[in-house]
């Protein structure tokens, strides 16, 4: 094997690692290191959940006294600021490895080729770009909120062949097979923040949390402009600590003292003309606490919302081989004059998934 | 080769002469036959257009002398009744043709077992069953014709990811791209009729032909209960001879009256309870007329009327990659009050046309 097929395969390793924690190191990126010396393995590890070590100081203990003269391949640049932890590009010059090999960049204003460059000051060899598009892939939550100051929305539905995500009188168990619903906790895992609209938590009090799989919960956010949920004088899954509602100057008083009272935390937002939360503004705020990738689970009128505000970079359609007629539709509350104003899609990937199946969408042209 | 992977070999390439020709044999079914001598094709054909010869006989035709003591290759039995043509059973005993290999038995009761018969009197080797699922699949609309007196109904949409057959204003122009408008052709061609709803006639003005490729374009039936189309008072593609509206007894005098003038051809059936013609009712008279197949294009009510009858064999979805919102619903007018209530289907078929997606779906358990 050449070095740049040993570097392909152990990029590989690296990517894999990272792929498999995203969403449970809120905020950070999930990074993934692997350590290599004289062709083996020494050190691997993925980013530890929130405010542990990084994923190049856990490969770096890993392999220990075998770090010195390594090469290590890493998903992301490593980190050249203090945070929670001591800056990791410190750890690599202190573990006196030989050679490093990054994916990409971090784009971040405290790193941005910083981390790099200290490695190249301390003599270390430096390569960067191996199998950069799919790192981008891997990665494009955490580089979309430094580009955009916005989560990465992945919008979720699951709808019956004619597009339905419940019957008329509300009723939508199951409209997904097991293996469907499944890839949807997975996929849940995979995010930071999970939204529902108030209408969908009145009307099914879901749990949003991934326990068909494992992994870490999303935070729950609920759009719900005049605190409905809070109101309505029982008790909910979401109604707890933990949770997040996003409302207008239009939820009363009273509403948001049952929020407090809850235990769950209240945000004023702007309103947008169809009465609902200012969604771009809602994006900046969660933005703004660190919230990288947020999933929309629905219903119809909050997946609307995002779609007509054109706010959102994944659309993940699961469809199951029924047909619901009359019945509460996917995306509501908006619309075009023609089919040649509408937006348009362009397929990510395909998946089979018992008798549905699963097409991931991204919008036509999107700079993410 | 052995012989029976002869036979196959031979049953194949005269099931594909078979599928081809679908659709356009009015009031027969297309079949498929190979004449085969010491290893070499001497003759093949498949069933003329309406009132032609069958396939038999234009396959002994193009062998001539050679098919003495040859081996015929049917996709289905050969008729044992005089039609508009004689029985092909006979032309096969007076050819002297040695062996007949048949993958199915033609369940119409004027044959029904009584052609092999007959070839097996005259002393002719016969083989039945070869390939017969296959069979049963190239002549479905034929076999469900037969068994249950009225045409197989192949339902067709053209959605966006959400569902939506055109925008709340009826755009419709171009959902799908031309690789799935042609294969939406193609399947026009292989049926004998073609529906749709009277609504779709006033918004779209369709030619409902084959336009984009080769074929028999199939008789326009219009589902038009109080007869909209010819009262309108302008013209339209389908307001002509050749076209069979299907209407109720709340047609005014005026509006029959323009429609013989218009020459069109108008049929009054009963009403189901929504005012729509009655879908049953619908079928046996299309099924007294040996239409074996129809295809349903639209509306969405029209769709949702036969879906709600339970009176459809196969659905043809093909979904694009764009989102429409509010919009037309693919199936009106019906619904369902839970999820398990409501029609379960099954994937008969998948496949990708450019950036569009098809899938075929049947009713779960359905006994065509």
């Amino acid at each position: 094997m050449s070095q740049s097929e040993r570097d392909l395969r152990w990029m590989r390793e690296a990517l894999r690692l990272a792929q498999l924690g995203t969403g449970a190191t809120y905020p950070n990126p999930c990074v993934g290191a692997v350590v290599v010396k004289r062709g083996r393995v020494v050190g691997k590890a993925r980013s530890d959940v929130t405010g542990g070590d990084h994923a190049e100081v856990r490969a770096l203990a890993e392999a220990g006294r075998a770090a010195k003269g390594a090469t290590v391949y890493l998903t992301l640049e490593p980190c050249a600021h203090r945070g929670r932890t001591p800056p990791c590009a410190d750890a690599l010059v202190a573990a006196e490895v030989a050679r490093v090999v990054a994916a990409i960049e971090d784009p971040a204003s405290h790193t941005a080729g910083a981390g790099l460059r200290r490695l190249a000051q301390a003599g270390i060899e430096v390569e960067l770009g191996v199998l950069a598009e799919r790192a981008r892939e891997v990665h494009r939550h955490y580089l979309h909120h430094v580009a955009h100051g916005r989560p990465f929305v992945t919008l979720k539905l699951a709808v019956s062949v004619d597009g339905r995500i419940a019957t008329a009188g509300g009723d939508s168990k199951w409209i997904t097979g097991e293996p469907a619903r499944r890839s949807a906790h997975r996929l849940r895992a995979r995010h930071h923040g999970i939204a529902v609209g108030a209408a969908t938590v009145l009307a099914d009090d879901p749990r949003l949390d991934v326990r068909l799989v494992a992994g870490v919960d999303p935070l729950p956010v609920v759009f719900d402009p005049r605190l409905r949920v809070a109101s309505a004088g029982r008790p909910f899954n979401l109604l707890r600590p933990g949770v997040l509602y996003l409302h207008t100057a239009r939820a009363s008083k009273r509403a948001r003292r049952a929020l407090r009272e809850a235990g769950a935390e209240g945000l004023e937002l702007p309103a947008a003309s169809s009465g609902g939360v200012d969604i771009d503004a809602a994006l900046a705020q969660l933005g703004a606490r660190e919230l990288r990738s947020m999933m929309v689970e629905g219903g119809g009128r909050l997946v609307g919302a995002f779609v007509g505000a054109g706010a959102w970079q994944e659309l993940w359609l699961y469809r199951a081989p029924v047909v619901l007629g009359e019945g509460r539709p996917a995306i509501a509350g908006v619309g075009w004059a023609t089919v040649a104003d509408a937006p348009h899609l362009e397929v990510v990937r395909r998946r089979k998934l018992g008798v549905d199946d699963l097409c991931v969408y991204a919008p036509v042209g999107d700079p993410t």
